[in-house]
């Protein structure tokens, strides 16, 4: 396993092609600089680029996983220009994880809010230790969550999401599970054994496959329903006469595992 | 009741309009061959022209509901042009269950399982027997349900429906009524009672009501507000000068039963 | 706090910019007259020019909370282009509360039902004593809840408002805040201290932050991810420029609690 002491960004990558992101401001609560928006940028733009990419895991060190931005340094050098290019910088982040081609985990602990809330919202899963808790908490400050609420609105209820935005309070993670925003809740000493379940379950699967789903699944979720199937219809004949699909379905023919 | 004992695809209507349709592939848990696509588009083509349609039940013979794909049939002769074709026979059968004017009720035991699952997404309300489980499984061969997809991701959340795409696991009968993919779980013995209610419910309501409001529901979902506003405002009004809502509301206000 | 006796619409404002409407038709379970619509429609465009208000409340005085149109009105003078207007009327109201700048929070008790039913959907939140009930009943007369349909489609999930409106039937307010509907649900004792406890916590934040951040709120749902993000980076860049936030940021910074 290759593992890089970014300061920031610590990244792990097994012989699966699974592979582990760190953000690693622990004493920040990872607030996402600019620094460390821009060392996600680069390890997603890489993992775009890599054939043996499988599946991400994106972790925190620490107690908590995500405070959001980081208002010290965004507080410094107060413009229009500079907070559009900020939140530019960082909206464009959190849209390369959802067009990357192989899913990401957000795997949860402590408190992920505002920016950090709209991470979880952003990845294609998410499992949260029990104690976790989630808010978009920037209305507090005089700062309402614009960029998180687009994220967060695709996950949860109409109410439930501008309820979060106008209080700022927290949800549990029980709560987050009941109302869509994470998958899967367990204690926090079975957050790595439960993140394990979802990779090995992706990993088992062909990378075509699912990189052509993944895809699909947001592109269709834009359109009407009409144009959604037009688009399904291609995508899924394509995946069929990939090598993989049909020794898939041949081999569940025969009654034998797959030769993939 | 007239009942017709199609090979593929039983159909029998009681005198009130109620159509079951029952697919009648047991041995193959009811997996949807070209024929019997072809024999669900017909009865559905035959019920969008029949005035004295209320609802159609959507039925299954032997322990599963549905299994997707007849496989055998789909690997036989693999070309992508035949896919396309295959797909886009199957996405419009689909549709023609959201467009008919009468509700469909998916009848739901045993598995039901990608194109099986999908079927479910796709009726306007569905009733399941409690060990009743769903899947969208075809990624566990390689083919990702892209298809499936467009429909699972209009009636459970972004998180809910990646997580089944990707993993191919089972949820189950509460589960899915958790998530919304289903409207009731009852146990199997009650399961006929359960969709006779819903039945019931139906058709002692005027026909034209019903069709003209599941037609507007599917349209104004696909726009924004106020051209969806815009469209039920158009419909409701036509809506209530028909004699119907004008006698039925002349009997509210009467404390009467309507003279329908 | 001024308190105006209007026949059908009470108006009372506190010192804080909190203004409770109330419909105030008991006998008529809060029907939606046109002069109670009109009533409703004056006010909101007052609160939209009121520089002071800060959250809307909307209640309803007796045992119900709204009981839709007003159907003795509506069949008085049956005429397509009357009830085009008409219904084209109430959703302008309807429209008003979603494009005000200030929260508008639903004070549910009893029933709601039909237009009663979609004020409560279109309400920004909703808080419910333990004892409401909602239903979308029209299609009980014949009439299908087709404007209803758009409020409650954008808040509970696609087969849950489609089984309410084909069948009429009340759902619960512990349903209602399963399915999305009601943010809470309180004993009707503590429907007051519930709704005022939501109150002070959007009172408790910057107007401009709350006013800009739901403007962006429901902009955003209506387009495609990439444009909605584009519009929240804007938004927060201009909200993240007003005196407010950089206080608020700095006040966060400073650990002390801001001066606004």
């Amino acid at each position: 396993m290759l593992t890089t002491q970014d300061p920031l960004l610590q990244r792990s990558a097994d012989a699966r092609g699974v592979i582990t992101l760190t953000m690693n401001r622990p004493q920040a609560f990872n607030a996402l600089s600019e620094d460390l928006l821009e060392a996600l940028q680069t390890e997603l733009d890489l993992i775009a680029r890599d054939e043996a990419a499988r599946v991400v895991v994106l972790a925190a060190a620490g107690k908590a996983f995500c405070a959001g931005h980081d208002l010290r340094e965004m507080r410094a050098a107060p413009s229009q220009r500079y907070y559009e290019k900020l939140f530019a910088q960082c909206g464009r982040m959190m849209l390369a994880i959802q067009r990357l081609d192989v899913p990401v985990i957000a795997r949860v602990q402590g408190i992920a809010t505002a920016a950090g809330c709209q991470l979880v919202a952003m990845c294609d899963l998410a499992v949260a230790a029990r104690d976790a808790r989630f808010a978009v908490s920037g209305v507090n400050l005089g700062l309402f969550c614009s960029t998180p609420s687009v994220a967060l609105s695709r996950n949860v209820s109409r109410k439930a999401a501008f309820e979060m935005l106008v209080t700022g309070g927290f949800i549990s993670a029980d709560e987050a599970l009941a109302k869509g925003l994470v998958n899967r809740v367990v204690d926090a000493a079975q957050l790595d054994a439960e993140v394990e379940s979802l990779v090995a379950s992706i990993v088992g699967k062909p990378k075509v496959a699912i990189g052509m789903g993944k895809q699909l699944f947001y592109r269709q979720l834009e359109v009407g329903i009409e144009a959604a199937y037009a688009d399904a219809v291609e995508t899924m004949a394509c995946n069929m006469m990939n090598d993989k699909a049909l020794e898939g379905v041949q081999a569940f023919i025969d009654k034998r595992p797959p030769k993939w």
